[in-house]
């Protein structure tokens, strides 16, 4: 209870540009600067994309690789979390950073509806991917954007597929998925609880909901994303 | 709380065979027959698929018109409900039967996991289906696979995507969706309450779930499908 929050910083995202905001970081040197600036006011895991040279998402291994050791030369202890969401990649292209070894990726578990389309994560593609994260001893994070997959991380972790407790991150606010609403937020909660007990989690808010959830994970015990 | 549960029967999903039950009803003939027993043992709403000659899942409008004849001449008052689930078709063709005017058709509001694929509900596909419904004066059972989908429901019924109060069913028991669990379910129908205060509702549990799910609905409220 008294033990403080970690703070995950998502520096890029896999949607923004630079004409939506000129100071979202791009290039893995940009990024790496950025990263340096967030943990020196305390971050202690960066959540990571990467893009290719017209911004547009990449999961282009060499890139990760490249972010990864900036990020290990310029911030010495902290996590690197590589993100295999659906936006950067198709299939198993998803998970071709796996095997660099960060200290964790992210892990969708179920599919769900965004504001223009279905995200995508098939049971067989899940499964590969968990498995690859089991192989290189890469820990996941769940990405949770609804009830049924805190269920979901449940089940695979009762049959090994998850062989680590699950760390779960609950993401709310995206159009046409979870909204920022508490009494969602509560259900996911409770849920976490009798699942997986006090194992840690944290939540991510998308957009104008990410300093509401900032408040309600910080308020009760969980790990925020910034 | 006094008032009766209403019974709907499925009498025939969209997946089981001959070969796996030869006491499935495939032919528009058997399913309008089998209805008649279950509309005589007490059932008020026929939950209806249709299939192709070969026995695979179809959503062909020219079936779903002769099935729903059949039933209005057999089971008079009983309320016709025709799916537009996602294994029967793919697109619009999910929804050409709604023109026919049921008295209700299914609609999924968001997507999710099923044993071994995606169910997709692409939102634009949703938005149709329900603006069909709409259209055609049709109500629409919402099939809430997981949490996210009674707040998709809220969110369109706000802005009039939905017209009518919402009637939602939880489904419980699709491996790799919401699993039958007491707590998911409670977290189910609190969001309902939260929602749509004690708008009626109903539950549906997959294979061996069924019983549980009649148990826990009727203990709490709801309608149940058989
Ligand atoms: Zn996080
Ligand atoms: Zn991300
Ligand atoms: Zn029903
Ligand atoms: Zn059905």
């Amino acid at each position: 209870m008294a033990s403080p929050a970690i703070i995950c910083v998502a520096i890029t995202g896999s949607l923004p540009r630079k004409a939506d905001n000129p100071a979202v970081p791009i290039t893995v040197a940009e990024q790496i600067e950025s990263t340096q600036a967030a943990f020196e006011a305390g971050a202690a895991i960066a959540h990571c994309h990467v893009r290719n040279d017209d911004e547009t998402p990449s999961s282009d291994p060499d890139r990760f690789d490249a972010l990864m050791r900036g990020i290990r030369a310029h911030c010495p202890g902290m996590i690197v979390q590589l993100s295999t969401g659906g936006r950067s990649g198709a299939g198993r292209a998803r998970g071709g950073m796996i095997p660099l070894r960060p200290d964790m990726c992210s892990l969708s578990v179920g599919s769900n509806n965004f504001p223009t389309r279905v995200y995508e994560n098939p049971p067989d593609l899940v499964d590969w991917l968990a498995a690859e994260m089991a192989a290189h001893d890469v820990m996941p994070e769940i990405e949770c954007f609804d009830l049924s997959h805190l269920y979901q991380a449940a089940a695979m972790h009762r049959d090994g597929r998850l062989p680590r407790q699950p760390y779960c991150q609950f993401v709310m606010g995206v159009r046409n998925a979870l909204p920022v609403d508490r009494h969602a937020f509560d259900a996911m909660l409770s849920a976490k609880r009798h699942l997986f007990g006090d194992a840690p989690w944290c939540a991510a808010g998308i957009g104008p909901g990410q300093a509401v959830l900032n408040d309600w994970a910080a308020g009760a015990g969980g790990h925020l994303r910034t």
